[in-house]
């Protein structure tokens, strides 16, 4: 079931109908969700209190109320929205996990509706110590079927980090575009000159801000702080510019480009996959603790399943990890005491 | 003829052939210029001190010294650094204009030279009240026919608008991947979770920081201001998150997002042109003083003329303007006491 019906809810709608799902789905805006119906993003317009998973891709502001009720109906519940602790903690159910599809489009509402938005895209889950591993593993499965990687990470965490990929960026482009636009007597001028670069920088300033008062609200602590660490980074190459220290600047460009230029791309192909078996205990939290595991290595768990022992206190985790980072997660593993066994896939 | 036969050289070599020029040219780099004649950027390597046009294409340090040996011989001399009021100031010859393409490619070298490469870009000429304004008509023409619109205006002001659409993010890049990567035994995960907005805003930080120092040497004053302005626009950014000012912050983003959707398109059609003849006295600045105004306001030249009457002591200045500016220019030059005439191409 989808509750919001616009261009992320949607793109779910196509893309799980798509993989042979029955999809109901409802909005507050009820046209938008005749919209979705009518655009096959949806099968029925309504609510499913049996539905197996519930994604909520509502405002931020509505999600915790949402997500409590829908949990309680029974089914896996999840969201979309891009900060997580708030909501995680408010909700406080094992069956709600948060996520946040890194995908977005420049065109918006259901009618940018896409169903392959999320191939190759990164969609972190956030799992706590008291989510339920086998509602985070069927989760994860659903997730990955529709072509995205899923990342796992503690919900605290996630928002210091969009702070300082996405916020703060996004914050960064417009007080740029301030910057040029102050010059207004050259206004033209100026932006006639604005070449390639400067366009990239600032492009993301030209989208819909109506959703930045409550992003900022909700992660206000992380953004604050990684825009303090910005207006320092920058004020420190003022002071080097102002210098005319160019060794310093040289270094400081070198550090840069070196990072960029490590940017990982996004697409791991299916046959470069390995299997990892983690005997574990059958109890909250492990699944948690070794998603957390991956996620502070950069390790994607492309696929998570959990198996049950017959004895009931032991179960075995299976998961997919990309080969070429297999060893570096083998290593943490057995670092924090698992015995995991590895095996490539035919 | 060329000095310099990098990217930008080998692609005006490139550019200026297919229009049937013949082109001469050198590098420092012996060999850099053999692959420009094996590339077919010049007909020959070597000097041609008969040279009608001299493009100066080598890195900023050195641009003065060939420029003002080249303008000595006779021709008309420009170059294409990317500061300019250092170099004009230093040549003072009334055959030197300063040049500035907008253009660039993610190649280097020139290998990665291309004829078109100035196609439908802007480019910054900066004649001063001691230009010869025939010399600047000459290479306006010759610029133009290279499929790039010349832009006009004063070295001073090149410099400080630079500074804020290229210098400063440039460094602002750069300061956003030091913040991300301080992080660093988050590093990847962090990188994993950088969307298409972070890597657009980065994309610039990955180019080879070799020329930095120079231009931040030469344009240190523009660049330490322009940065004060946008420490200043995060700061208050900062304040507005901090203190959850949502309307505030509604404000400064929408007023962002204007100025970013306003951005100028980059191609302006011939058929929208119309022809200004503007009667002048012949004399020096008149030329430097009209292309001023119309960059002032904005207005790109496309094409210049000057026509000397039989008398000697006054002229006319033939000027195309794109027709969706001509009231703009037409209102500037009569608040300037010219009186231009304006009619449309056929």
């Amino acid at each position: 079931m989808i509750i919001g019906t616009g261009l992320i809810g949607g793109s779910i709608g196509l893309a799980l109908r798509a993989r042979g799902w029955h999809v109901t789905g409802r909005d507050r805006d009820a046209s938008r969700a005749r919209r979705a119906l009518e655009l096959g993003a949806l099968d029925e317009v309504g609510s499913d209190p049996d539905a197996e998973v519930t994604f909520i891709a509502t405002p931020v502001s509505v999600v915790a109320g949402e997500a409590a009720q829908a949990a309680s109906a029974g089914g896996i519940v999840t969201d979309v929205g891009s900060v997580k602790s708030g909501i995680v903690a408010e909700v406080g159910h094992p069956r709600f996990v948060g996520g946040h599809p890194m995908a977005g489009s420049e065109q918006e509402g259901v009618d940018g509706a896409d169903a392959e938005l999320f191939q190759g895209a990164t969609w972190v889950l956030t799992p706590t110590e008291a989510t339920d591993p086998d509602a985070y593993a069927r989760l994860s499965a659903v997730i990955s079927s529709l072509g995205a990687n899923v990342l796992a990470i503690p919900p605290e965490r996630h928002d210091e980090l969009v702070a300082v990929v996405s916020h703060v960026p996004h914050l960064t482009a417009a007080a740029l575009m301030q910057l040029a636009s102050t010059k207004a007597e050259e206004h033209n001028t100026l932006l006639r000159l604005a070449a390639g670069g400067f366009r990239d920088m600032t492009r993301i300033a030209a989208g819909h801000p109506g959703i930045w008062p409550d992003i900022c609200a909700e992660n206000r602590e992380a953004i604050v702080g990684a825009l303090d660490q910005l207006l320092e980074a920058l004020g420190g190459l003022r002071d080097t510019v102002d210098k005319a220290d160019r060794e310093g600047l040289l270094h400081l460009l070198e550090r840069a480009r070196t990072a960029r230029v490590n940017l990982p791309s996004r697409v791991a192909q299916a046959e470069e996959m390995v299997e990892f078996r983690v005997p574990v205990p059958d109890r909250p939290g492990v699944i948690a603790e070794v998603a957390a595991l991956a996620g502070e290595l950069g390790v994607n768990i492309e696929d998570l399943e959990t198996v049950h022992s017959a004895a009931g206190d032991r179960g075995v985790l299976l998961l997919l990890i990309d080969v070429r980072a297999a060893d570096l997660f083998r290593g943490a593993l057995l670092a924090r005491g698992y015995r995991p066994s590895v095996q490539a896939l035919e």
